[in-house]
């Protein structure tokens, strides 16, 4: 047993390590939290590109502040325009238009509404005065509050209701004090104009960052990673089993898990790309919903490809003349399948028609009924059928993924005809489709050496003519 | 053809006609949106009174600026407390809590370093304050904006990093035009504790909406849809082949769909919900993670079930014979999880401790291991195995079920030991078991029947012993 004595001394040398090793720890923390920023950085170098615009936006819009002539008009409500880019500034174009605008037009009718809401209250003057402003007030904010549950209304307009609720307020409110209230709304709209047009010019000007682009480049990233899976994946399932290879990367297997749950973020990235002008080959009315046409497509794929990832886990194995058998169509399907993925991903990305997808899509669905006939054709009757469930599950489930496949192929060839894809120089010649059927297993970029520039045009019409789209 | 006179008189005609009709079309359109307002208050009455809240908060507030020695005190920054409350009041307290939070402290903070980066400006003078302010300005905002990028901060503190760069841009750049910045920081910080407490006392005392009931709630709906799905399903995929009975209600097939693309919205609710004080039954530091980890393995029997969705709609049938030998099994299994999950979903809800679920659980893997044996014994030789597939995959996707089910139940006892759930009085008996093991496809409600109140305490651990958790 120690002493009181001693066990104070025990207590205190605690404390004196702790309070040695905090300024190290604390250290720690901040270098942590330092390399955090920095990677966070590099995984996307806009980022620091966005947070100085930011900066340097408040700081040109705060010099009117400290100009004579504009403090001179406008005094402290100068102070708004600097709150204005604050609020306004968003990472995207889409989201800093849709702001800058929602503010200014709910602004500039709330102003109005605030002003009038005025003139009603001072007819009665006295006690009458705060009362009416305060029913307004509370009629006015408790319908528009409820608007904002609007989905509609939430999507595009929910910053701008509240806007409306604040301005509405801030000029009636203030009238009860200031009765010049139609000089303090106009004021509050030039600040607002002022500090929104500053936001969204320096905005698009400086490294813009269009969310239609990232909605578009999402879109396309999530057919490759359905296209990695399933590239991997009959190599992966019809191997692990026989040996086991677990050291080698598997991440191909787990990309697709974002492309289950990424419904909400397309979502508001179509809602906020609605805002956006023309820009490079992005119309203004871009055919944004055909997006979130091959968005959820893609989405209905991946459920299929979860179900596809869970055979790989699953405890039950097929027997080896099972799978022999099925390796070949399975394959053959699952490889089609992934290149014309791909290649889809590359149309969408290069905003270019092609034709390759369909050749690819009419590979797997050849492939779909070649699977179809050997799983039709005689099996050794002493094959039990629990055996061969898993088996037979993955060549189901795989034959639906042909037919995804080709869904999401038409919802492409929609999507190039709404956004007005380029037609690319002609590469591809009816020999070269033959050759890409018959060696349908090779990757896509075999035919692309086999080109022959010189070919005569064949365009997309003629070539798909052997697929049913 | 028509003579240009003809031509002038009908096309005022039109726009006559379009004049004439212009009122009631507006009139329309004006009811349309009326009923919607009226529809989406019937959907969720407690939006309604979140409006009228948040208007009479305003109202209240504003009546200090009405004042005359509040007014005195603040001057025109009374004006701050009105539009702070506009800002934070949101429709449930968690949400409410953490912005009023973000924006004091964020005040609080900014306001100081604000103060601080104008008495160095101050030291210069002349030209150079506007400068060295400037350089603060983008400094500090840059660097804040930046932050604001990192996915923890932005949980949970973007509005407070942007509330911020707000108020130490106010301060810093407002001290050029008066020099009392103190004071200046002192009203702000006041004004806005006084709108937040405001908006936090009528959230919290008025009707309160609690975020983290509704991911309580929602949590247990999404186990009730994938319930509702499974109770229906053998029934539906067994007999429409044979008979085709469309015309009865089949939105219990489509409520899954949602649980599905959860995952976002839940996330959302349960940062929210770590702001709530102790409610109810819920303690402040509720495990809201845990709710989120029953979430995610809804969400993959929620794809799972999308593959047997899929089935139905599926044009490969399986023939009489193997639908006739797989259909007891399969409906064993689908509607024996259909009740562990409702059970839970019910355990969940009513926060009490139940073992129920476990004898649904252990009852649908009984049913699986049926189905195995079913599957393993001899089929008549002349079935092929193209036909069988698809029952073949039903069978195993519903043996997946009933393993994803008894994950869903293992990760619900966690959840009810880490948030107390309470033990009820003791209802059911060994006996009660026995039969619920033995009548396992009845309803769930079939032994509460036959409960009897005077029957010996049975704990959980006791019944639930002969399962496997």
């Amino acid at each position: 047993m120690e002493s009181p004595n001693e066990e104070r001394t025990g207590a205190c040398r605690r404390v004196w390590r702790w309070l040695k090793s905090f300024p190290e720890k604390l250290w720690q923390k901040i270098v942590e939290f330092a390399w955090r920023l920095v990677k966070l950085g590099k995984e996307d170098p806009r980022r620091i590109v966005h947070s100085i615009k930011v900066g340097l936006t408040i700081t040109l819009v705060s010099i009117f502040y400290y100009f004579e002539p504009v403090y001179d008009g406008l005094g402290d409500c100068a102070m708004w325009a600097v709150l204005t880019v604050i609020v306004v500034f968003e990472f995207s174009v889409g989201a800093t238009l849709g702001r800058g605008l929602n503010r200014m037009l709910a602004t500039l009718v709330a102003g109005a509404l605030g002003v009038g809401a005025h003139r009603i209250a001072t007819q009665l003057g006295g006690i009458g005065e705060p009362i009416v402003i305060s029913v307004f007030v509370v009629l006015i904010a408790a319908i528009v509050t409820f608007m904002r549950f609007l989905p509609k209304m939430k999507a595009r307009y929910d910053y701008g209701l509240m806007m409306f609720i604040l301005t509405f307020c801030l000029i009636s409110v203030s009238s009860y004090r200031d009765d010049d209230t139609i000089h303090l709304a106009l004021k509050r709209l030039t600040t607002i104009i002022v500090g929104s047009c500053a936001s969204v010019i320096m905005c698009i000007c400086v490294w813009p960052v269009w969310i239609g682009v990232d909605l578009h480049n999402q879109i396309a990233t999530n057919l490759e990673m359905l296209g990695s899976f399933l590239e991997g994946y009959a190599d992966e399932y019809f191997k692990v089993s026989d040996e086991d290879g677990n050291s080698i990367d598997k991440s191909f297997l787990e990309g697709y898990k974002s492309v289950l749950t990424s419904k909400p973020s397309e979502e508001n990235m179509a809602n906020l790309a609605r805002w956006e002008p023309r820009h490079g080959r992005f119309r203004y009315r871009h055919p944004w919903k055909q997006y979130l046409k091959v968005g959820t497509l893609a989405r209905q794929c991946g459920y299929k490809v979860e179900a596809l990832h869970g055979y790989l886990l699953s405890e039950m194995q097929t027997p080896l003349e099972v799978r022999n058998r099925l390796m070949e169509p399975c394959t053959m399907i699952s490889k089609e399948s992934s290149k014309a993925l791909k290649e889809l991903a590359s149309t969408i990305r290069k905003m270019t028609k092609s034709s390759v997808p369909d050749l690819h899509v009419a590979n797997s669905k050849a492939a779909a009924e070649n699977l179809k006939s050997v799983l039709k054709s005689d099996w050794s009757k002493d094959v039990d059928l629990f055996e061969i469930i898993p088996g037979a599950a993955v060549a189901s489930v795989l034959m639906e993924i042909a037919t995804c496949t080709q869904q999401i192929a038409e919802a492409v060839l929609e999507l190039e005809s709404l956004a007005n894809f380029k037609r690319p120089k002609p590469r591809v010649t009816p020999e070269d489709h033959l050759q890409v059927i018959q060696h349908g297993i090779n990757g896509p970029h075999d035919h692309v050496i086999t080109i022959d520039e010189s070919s005569p045009t064949s365009g997309r019409n003629e070539n798909s003519s052997t697929i049913t789209r």
